[in-house]
C-alpha cells in the first residue's frame, strides 16, 4: 500500500447528485445496468435515511482509525466519507465525536465496512451511518494507511470522487462520468416504474406487462391443477 | 425440479387462520408442540407486524425472479406468498411494485428465503415482508421454477395452501389440516400463559409453579452460598 | 461443570451503578484501557435503552433454559441477568414469561448469548434485551446448569456480582472492585470527550488536536494532489 | 415432535443402490435434474470416500444423542444414519464408539447435520462421515426425539428408507421409487459425459458442442478486442 | 488492557502433561466432566498431530503480531503457544520462520484464534498449528499488548502455565491444579470405553448398556411400524 | 454490465510468472508491500499445489456458467481461470469436463469466488482449484455476462492479464507492469528471510533481530514475574 494522502481530488456537482440520490438506490441501481452496488453486508444504522455525495475515501489498518483523522480535513460540503480496512475487522473505528467534526464540515455521511459506535448519539445528531457492525471496541492511531486511493467494498471500487448514493437498501457507487446519464436513465425508469405501478393499482399483472407468458411456454413452465399435480407427485415422490 | 404452476389450490377458511394468528408465533408453535417453526434467519423489515395467511409458493432459480411473476397470478385475498430459490442467494428478488400488484389481490405478506428491496416504499405502503437479507441486487426473468410445490425454508417444508403465521418472532407454517386443533391449543396454552403471567405478577416462582425444585434436586444440583463456593473454586481451578 | 447454584453473591452500591451506566458503554469501555467488552455479536432488540447491575448468572445447556428458573430466583433489584450455553444455540430461551417474572423482582434487563421470543411483548412491557438472535423455538426443562458461576461471552469473563453495562453499542463487563475508579475514569474521559466536541464544533481538526501532523510524516504519510497521484498511479497499476 | 421410532422401514435393494452410488454425486445430481442435493454445508472428514445406502434418520433435540442410541439398534447392514437435531448445533454428538457399532451391523457411514468427534479414530477404522462441524463437545441423553420419521437437511426431506448418496462432493436423496431410472438417467448422463470427455481431450470447445455460440449473440454478447475494451471502458469508468 | 510480560511463569510436569495428552481431547474433556474445549472454530491446518504442553500465551491487537516476538522469548521446552488478538482477525500472523525459532526453543505447537501463513512450510517442517484462518495477509509490530496474562479463546479462560492439549478434534485447556485428577479420570474413561468399544463389536447396543430403554419409555417414545406410522402421518400432516 | 468477451489480452512473459510463483504468495505479497491478496475465503481443494499464470476472467450471473464457456476459448497455455459471479452464490459452476479441456489448452488452474464440484476427480487429474465452496448444484447457461473485464474477488480488482499466484496460503493478484520489480523484491526479501531462518535456528530472537526490545519499552510494556502479576491483578479483577 502506498502511504499517502490525495488532496484537491475533483468532485461531480452536488446539485447533480442530489437529483440522482432522490431516486433511490434500487431504481439507479437498475437504471444503470445493476452496476456499482457495495452488498447486501453494509446496514444502516437508522430508518429512512438517503444521501448521495462525493467520496472520500479513507483505507486503515484494522482496528486503528489514524487515517480517517486525515481524511476529516479532506472533506468538504457535500462530501461521504467511506472507510474500510486492510483485511476484516469489526471494530468501532468511527463514533460521535468524528460525525460532530464531519457535520460541521457539511459532511452527508459515513460508509464503513467495520464498526462503528455510539450509534445514539448518531441518531440523535443526525448523522447517517451504513456500517457492516457496531461495536464498542475502540482503535488505536497507530499505523499509516491512504486517503482518497481507490478503496473496495463488497466488490466495488470506489475512488475518491466517485459518487456514493445510500438508503435503506444499501449502498452504491457511481462513476461521476455517468451522473449526467445516470439521472436521465433513472428519471426514465421512475417513470417506467410510475406507468407500471399505475398499471399493477389497476389490477394488471407482470405476465401480461413484461410479456413472460409466452416465455414461460417456450422453457417447458405447464399449469397443473393441484390434483393433477398430486397425482404426478405421488409417482415419483 | 419440475418446471409447473399449480392452480386451484385448496385454502384453509381465512377467518380462522386470523383467529389463530392472533395468538402470536411463538404461542402457536409451542401449543403445537414445537413444529413448523422456519428458523432465526428469516427477520422482519419492519416491527410489529403480526400476519397469517394461506400460502402460494415459488421457487426461483437464484437471481431470477420469473416464477414470482407465474405466483403473483395465483394469489388471491387472504394469500401470504412465500418465495425461495433453489441455492442460497441474497438478490433482492422482490421490490415495491411486487408488493403493490399483491395489494390490490389482498395478499397479507411474503416470505422470501433471499433478498428484498425497497424496503423503504414497503414499509411506507404497509406490506409487511419477512427476509434473509435486504439487497438493492436486482434478477433476471431467465430460467424456470415451480409455482405451488412444496418449498423448504429453514428445514420446514411448505406446501401450497398451509397456514403460514408471522410476526416479531419469525415465520411458521401449520398444516391446514390442523387448523381446528391449532386454534383449540394456542387457545389453551393462552389461558395458560395468562394464568401462568398472573402468578409470576404475583411474585410465585417459576422453580414453584413448574415443579422444578425437586427436578433440580434430582439431578444433583447444590445451592452454595458465594463463600462455599469460592472455596470450591478455589481448589479446582 | 459443576451443577451449583450460588447464593448470596455480593453486589455493588447500585447507585454507583447508575451513575456509572449514565455514561454509555463506549466512553466507559475507553475510560478503562478497553477491558470487558462482549463484542458486536450481541445486539438490542430495542433502541434507546440503557441498563446497568449486578450480573446474576445462568449456564444452561443448549436447548434447555432450566437454570433460568433458577436464577430468577437468585435475582434482585438492581440485577441484570446474563445467561449463557454450553455450546452455541440460537433457541429462544427466555420470553415474556420470563421478564414479567423478573420485572415484579426489580430487575433491569437480559443479556443473552442464545436466542429470545416474544419481542414485541418484550418491548410492549419495557424490559430491555441484548441476545445473539431473536427465535421462536422453545426450550425443554431436562438438564442440568449452575447459576452464579463464572460464564464466558464474547471473550469476557463475566462473574455473579460483576457490573454489566448495557446500550446501543452492546454489553460490557466491569469488575465490582473497580467500580470507583470507573466512575472517576468515566467522568474524566467523558469531560474530555466534552472539550473535544466543543473544539471539533468550533472547526479544529483531530489532526491538530490529537497532535497526529507529526505522526503521519513519521510513518512517511506523503500528501499528493490528485494530479501528482494519478501519475503515480499510472505507472504501477 | 412426535417421539417415535419406526420400526420395518422398506429398504430398497440395495446392489441397487451400489451401482447408483458408483456415478457419484455430481452426475447423479444432474441426472435427476437437480433434485435432492444437501447442500455446501455437509463436508467429509475424509477424502475419497463415496458411499450409498438406505436413510435410517434420527432427529435429536439439540446437545443430546439419546436418539442415536435409539437409531443404531433399527440399522442393517447397507444403512446410512442420518442425524440432525431440532435446532442449530455443532456440538459432537457422534464419536468412534458409535462408529464401531454400526461397523458390526454393516452400515456404510454417517450424515450428520451437526458436530463429530475422534475424527482421527473413524478415519482409522474407516468409517466415512459428513458433518456439518468437528467439535470435541459432547451431549446428553435427557430429552426425547425421533427415529426414521422424515428430517431435513440443507432443503431437502429425507425419509427413512430413501437412498442417501455420499462422497467428496458433498450428501444427496434420492427416492426409492426413483432408483430404476436413477440408474438409467445417471448411465445415460456418465455415456454423455464421457463423449464430452474425450471431445474435449481433442480441442473441442463447449461452445460448439453445446451451441453456446449462437445463444451468446442472442443474448448480445458482443467480442471486443483489448484495444476496443479499453477505449469503450475509458469512456464510462 | 495492562501492557505487560510475565515471566517465569510455574509449568506443570511436561512428563505427567504428555501422558495426559495421550488420550486426546474428546476423552480428556469427557474424563473432567465437560469443561475447557476452545469450540469447533480452531481447526489443525495438518492432520494427524496430537500435543500437549504448558501455555505461554499472548495477546495482540488485530493486524499486529509484536507480542509474539516478545512471546517467544517466554516459550521453554514444553510449552504450546497461544495467541489471541483484542478484536477478530484473520491476519497471518504467524508464519514459518516464527516456527523455526520456535521449533529451536522446544514449542511443541501454537494455537491462534486468528490467521496463519506458510502453511505448506509448518506441515513441511513439522510444527502443528490450530488457527481460525489461513491468511497470506501480514501485519505490523506497532501496538503493546501483553505476555503470559489471561486470554480467552472460544468461550475458556487460558492462563500462562495451564495445559493445552490439541489433536484433530480441536484444542482444549485443563488446569494445572488438575493434572492429576485428569490423567487419572482419563485413564479411567479410556478403560471404560475400552470395556464399551468390546462389548460394541460383541454386537451389544448402547440401548442396553446405557440402560436408554427404559428413559426412552419413561420419556413417551413409542415404537410404531412403518405402516402404523404412516396411517398416524396421513392424519396430522 | 457490458456484455462483453475481449479477446487479445496481452500476457506477461510465462518464464518470469512461474520465477515469481516459485517464491510462494506469502513472501510475494509481502514483497510487494501487502497489496493484491484476495483473503482467507478462498481455500485449495488439494494441498501441495502452486502456480502462477496470467488471467482470464469470466464473470457469470448467480447458478449459470455460460460465461466459463465463452472464457474457455480465450484461455492459452499459461493461464489461470478466475471466476466470479455477480452477487454471492455457492453453487458448483466448474467441474471436471471444463478441467479436461482447459488442461488440454495448457491453463494452470482455476480460481472461483463460487463453487465447484467432482472435486475427487480434479485432484485425480492434477487441475489445481481454489475456490470458496465445494458443491454439486450444478447451474444453468441462459444469462449474459463478460469474459476478461476486470472482476474484484476478496476486495481486489483483477484485469485481464494481471498475474494470479496460488498456493496453500490462498491467491493473490500482482499486475503485470510490475513482474520485473516484484521477482528482484521478492529474491530480496526471500534472500533475508533466509538470513532470518538461520539466525533463528541459531537461537537469536526476534526481538533483537528486529529491534523490538527498545520498542516494547517505548510502548510502555513493562515485565513482571509472575508473583509480581498476581499481586496485581489480584488488586483490580
Amino acid at each position: 500500500m502506498n502511504p499517502v494522502v490525495v488532496t484537491d481530488v475533483p468532485r461531480p456537482v452536488i446539485g447533480d447528485v442530489d437529483r440522482l440520490a432522490a431516486y433511490g438506490v434500487a431504481t439507479v441501481h437498475e437504471a444503470l445496468g445493476r452496476i456499482g452496488y457495495l452488498g447486501p453486508r453494509l446496514r444502516p444504522i437508522q430508518d429512512g435515511a438517503r444521501v448521495g455525495g462525493a467520496a472520500v475515501t479513507a483505507l486503515c489498518w484494522p482496528g486503528d482509525n489514524l487515517m480517517i483523522h486525515a481524511a476529516v480535513e479532506q472533506c468538504r460540503p457535500g462530501d461521504v466519507l467511506v472507510v474500510t480496512s486492510t483485511s476484516p475487522s469489526t471494530d468501532g473505528m468511527f463514533g460521535e465525536l468524528f460525525a460532530t467534526s464531519l457535520l460541521t464540515r457539511g459532511v452527508r455521511g459515513l460508509v464503513i465496512d467495520a464498526g462503528v459506535r455510539d450509534v445514539a448519539d448518531l441518531r440523535a445528531i443526525g448523522f447517517p451511518v451504513w456500517s457492516a457492525a457496531v461495536s464498542a471496541q475502540g482503535t488505536v492511531k497507530a499505523t499509516a494507511g491512504a486517503v482518497n486511493v481507490p478503496v473496495v467494498i463488497g466488490g466495488q471500487t470506489i475512488n475518491a470522487g466517485d459518487i456514493v448514493l445510500a438508503d435503506d437498501d444499501g449502498v452504491m457507487r457511481v462513476s461521476a462520468a455517468d451522473l449526467a446519464s445516470a439521472i436521465r436513465l433513472s428519471q426514465a425508469r421512475a417513470a417506467k416504474e410510475e406507468a407500471s405501478r399505475a398499471a399493477f393499482q389497476a389490477g394488471e399483472l407482470g405476465l401480461e406487462r413484461y410479456g413472460l407468458r409466452e416465455k414461460l411456454a417456450a422453457l417447458g413452465v405447464r399449469y397443473l391443477t393441484a390434483a393433477e399435480y398430486a397425482a404426478v407427485a405421488e409417482g415419483n415422490s
